[in-house]
């Protein structure tokens, strides 16, 4: 059987991935008015009087909803909510079974993004967290940029997961050709929700004292070239980043950007680059080609000249996967009760996954199913959490 | 201990009642690339392309939400969203360990009826089935009625689960006494969302050939009293209720309809009637004194004149509970494939419940947490969906 028809069994034999499961016992009329009337009506009062009472007495303090509108799913596109169901149901299951982390796909039939942002803000109190997912860019920044203050951590998985791991790929990955991160010239094919998101943790924006504020110089590019600033087709969100990145206002293509650069980052469509593209880059290059299912440029190809190759494939060495990122992250929020996500808390889980190995270049980063790197995650996301007083 | 120690203390020392539950595997990297990318990606295309096959390949063909603003809470009213929790997630727990449903709270804090309306239907592709619970009367109606054409089932179970169950307890009450339900003459006491829906269903508006059609004569009271057409302080929803009830327009209070009454059902405020109240009604009454905590008469005092009594508590006889209804009536749904619950269904379910006990005056209806009434109720009820045509 091919990936195709095991997948479609799996999904089918199952129904589904996800179930729900009661944590207590209903055997008896005793156990009933315990759960259910007349005792309920006890821990119902108690929460009405003191309201953060919610997390000691519910499944809050453990609950995440997986909120989509089905408008950017995987590399499929807006394929709409009942489509992107086994994507939510899927990230659901790894929250659990990684994180213990009781997740439940919210995904939405409406692509309006005040509706979306509502309907977040409506459903929270059943929440202790809100991971955003497959929300086209731009408007994937609005609706985050919205609920951020709602007083549970919202993040957008696309963007920040994919941001921490890349930067965890980085510190690594620096470590192995002995380059710093302050040093480097860093070109990104892609400037959407992960592209955007990356950079700026690169950039650390907001946040002092960190292994990353120095990069040397980013340059974004999209599928008409380097974003600068005064370049006329740009939207609000690639203007914004046309004056925090590309310092010294360089126009041209991918392949112009690529000139003297130390790492190139591809998080947009695949099949771009050849060996030869590279041959412009510095010594001990890094390539990070994350596009889905198909690389920018094949590791074989991009080994010829690149000192470092990773992709998102779990087929190939080096898989740079969200899955390292954010069932730790949202562990170490809840357990730190912490109100947000704070690019402080982002850097740090970078940190901790990259502490999870002894880098080599044909393996930058842990194993994705390791419990261990949710742990290790986990702590280091919750003591930045309290650190930064970002806790309830 | 008492209740309220007991039921604080399990709810803190399991955060809560519900969680999550993967049903597949997620040890290997082969188990990783069936449940999420890459091999998701098959599976969501195959619903993209086959809309429908969303009832196969993901958990909404088993899924219901449980959804409230919070607005009506047990006996203790508005309390919001977050204070509803522990009912919802209550209700979930039955739902799961009674009819195996996979039920997930969402608490509104919002009590806009358009934009939980909106809510609902935006969420919605996630879920098999919708059980809306404990919202206030007069909006559950507005708010039900707009989403009884979304394509799922959709049940207030405060007003629908109550008539099931109470239909159920008046078939078995009557067997006992020896009357005819199309021949008594019935006095509510609430005027609220279980009362219309409990009238409601023993008029059996839009329903042919049923066992209760012919219920001679309905009288409703609120706290104002009798319920008459031309009464002047009645909102949109009493008024409808005046045209369909009390046959001979009486006027006067909640003592003066009960005389010559064969039956009392109070859904409302508890201490209301004494014994002697009861003595103008005809011989052998049927009591159901369903306020809660407090009974509107209690037991005994009501046994003074009554044949049968019955109230919503678990520490007397005939307990009057919906836990017999909701979860048989949606697992029946479900696996109908139904996209609505309607009023032959309703009754499937109550003549399904009783059927589940040889009646006598102090046991009319089965014990709540028998698994048995679960299967009966859900095969009536699927049968009836079958034979009305509301499968998709």
């Amino acid at each position: 059987m091919n990936l195709k028809e095991e997948a479609l069994k799996l999904h089918k034999e199952n129904k589904g991935k996800l179930a729900t499961k009661s944590k207590v016992e209903v055997k008896t009329k005793e156990d009933l008015s315990l759960v259910y009337t007349p005792g309920v009506a006890e821990v119902c009062k108690e929460i009405a009087a003191n309201p953060k009472s919610v997390y000691d007495y519910t499944m809050k303090a453990n609950s995440v909803a997986v909120v989509t509108d089905g408008s950017a799913v995987l590399g499929l596109g807006n394929i709409g909510a009942e489509a992107s169901m086994p994507v939510m149901e899927g990230k659901c299951v790894l929250f659990k079974e990684l994180a213990d982390i009781d997740a439940f796909p919210i995904c939405i039939k409406n692509q309006n993004d005040d509706e979306i942002i509502n309907l977040v803000k409506n459903i929270a109190p059943v929440f202790g967290g809100i991971n955003l997912e497959d929300i086209k860019a731009p408007r994937c920044f609005k609706i985050e940029e919205e609920l951020l203050n709602i007083g549970i951590p919202v993040m957008h998985d696309d963007q920040h997961g994919t941001a921490i791991v890349v930067l965890a790929a980085l510190i690594n990955a620096t470590k192995v050709v002995g380059k710093k991160i302050e040093d480097l010239k860093i070109v990104f094919n892609g400037a959407g929700a992960a592209g955007t998101a990356v950079a700026k943790l690169l950039l650390c924006l907001d946040v002092d004292q960190t292994i990353c504020r120095k990069v040397k110089e980013i340059i974004l590019c999209d599928s008409k070239g380097i974003i600068y600033d005064g370049r006329e087709d740009l939207n609000e969100f690639k203007q914004r980043m046309s004056k925090i990145t590309n310092p010294n206002n360089k126009e041209g293509t991918l392949k112009d950007a690529l000139e003297g650069a130390d790492v190139f980052i591809g998080v947009s469509k695949g099949d771009l680059l050849t060996a030869d593209d590279l041959k412009v880059m510095n010594k001990d290059a890094i390539i990070f080609a994350m596009a889905n299912p198909v690389p920018e440029i094949m590791p074989d190809e991009a080994e010829k000249v690149a000192t470092i190759v990773g992709t998102g494939r779990s087929d190939f060495k080096n898989q740079i996967n969200n899955s390292l990122a954010f069932p730790g992250v949202f562990r170490g929020a809840l357990d730190a009760k912490a109100t947000k996500i704070n690019n402080e808390m982002k850097i740090a889980a970078a940190e901790a996954i990259a502490s999870c190995v002894e880098p080599t270049k044909d393996n930058i980063l842990p194993y994705t199913l390791d419990k261990n790197v949710v742990t290790k995650v986990a702590e280091a996301v919750a003591k930045m959490a309290k650190e930064t007083g970002v806790c309830r």
